[in-house]
């Protein structure tokens, strides 16, 4: 018996800071933590390490993992394969290490629909204000791309109802503070302490 | 729309140090987090205040509570009166205050009866020699004394289960910051956002 790591999902709109949440979370490199790397079939760029940025496979190689059900989802976009492999994570997680999914809500329904344990958590903007002056940028889109841009954000946050946790990012430490938490107490279910301190229980518990 | 306080319940072996972190918890006196204040009908003692240690009522004012089924639990003990005002708690819960409430499993299984939506929270010492050190205490009990507290302890222990959330007081400050996170987590689920947020999600949905 040992510890197992979680599942986490974790979607918002654009502008809603996502990615800067995940990069404080993963700043100092945690033991315990880290954000499912793809598979892809694509050339590694300069500065692209294998299994880090992604890990690189032929396209024989992909193909066999699609034959073995590897995958939550995959796609091919212009020539090339990128997936998301479930293997890997499941391997990831039996280590102990948290496992975070940066995915929109379609690539959540999916992996929900096949490790219902994840944990979703759907990170939004404090306010339609803040959101629009965020999508806005550095203000040299046109009228239509930023409200193309806002129908998008507020077609992925109608499916907000459909994560465990909400968190919204108005000050970006509670929010990063928050996310913690909910990282934190995520290793302390019932559950999961019974598995992590089984032998300990045991001794607890003898007559 | 208002944010709603969690209503936790926390239970432990004696010697796991439930007490002790809930004093820290509470140390600060935070606006937003309370312990559930019993009511009772015996005389308050030298320092005690009402609302406070008890809320002190006489004997009709209890009989009126028990015939309006305001308590999870009471019990008469040497002609006095003891009970936990659900009443109470559901009036502070409303008013945004997480609740929590030190009671033993049988008392837990009585409120998640009633309120099933309560947080279960198990408190467990590291090992069962530190729990036996910490019940030997100051070593001025016999070994029967001391036998019949450690069965107590582990039939305590037995229920562990019950709870959703379990919580190794190995370490008092990482034990503390297991139990925050757990109650800032609670604040986080998504059916405590969106009634904490509701103007904005609507705001934030708008076509």
């Amino acid at each position: 018996m040992s510890t197992r790591g979680n599942l986490f999902i974790v979607s918002a709109p654009s502008g809603a800071g996502k990615s800067s949440l995940i990069s404080a979370l993963l700043k100092d490199k945690p033991a315990d933590k880290q954000v499912s790397v793809s598979h892809t079939t694509r050339k590694p760029r300069p500065g692209e390490e294998n299994g880090v940025h992604y890990h690189f496979v032929s396209v024989d190689e992909f193909k066999a993992l699609i034959a073995q059900d590897a995958f939550f989802e995959w796609a091919e976009v212009f020539g090339n394969f990128y997936g998301t492999s479930r293997l890997t994570v499941q391997a990831t997680l039996e280590r102990g290490i948290d496992v975070f999914l940066d995915i929109d809500w379609q690539g959540a329904q999916q992996v929900k629909k096949l490790m219902p344990e994840a944990m979703g958590i759907f990170i939004l903007p404090p306010s339609r204000e803040e959101l629009e002056r965020r999508l806005i940028g550095r203000g040299q889109d046109s009228d239509e791309v930023i409200a193309s841009r806002m129908a998008q954000a507020v077609s992925e946050m109608s499916h907000y109802t459909e994560y465990e946790y909400v968190i919204v990012n108005d000050n970006f430490d509670e929010a990063l503070a928050d996310l913690q938490a909910i990282i934190r107490a995520g290793r302390l279910t019932c559950a999961g302490q019974a598995r992590t301190h089984g032998d300990m229980l045991k001794g607890l518990l003898a007559d």
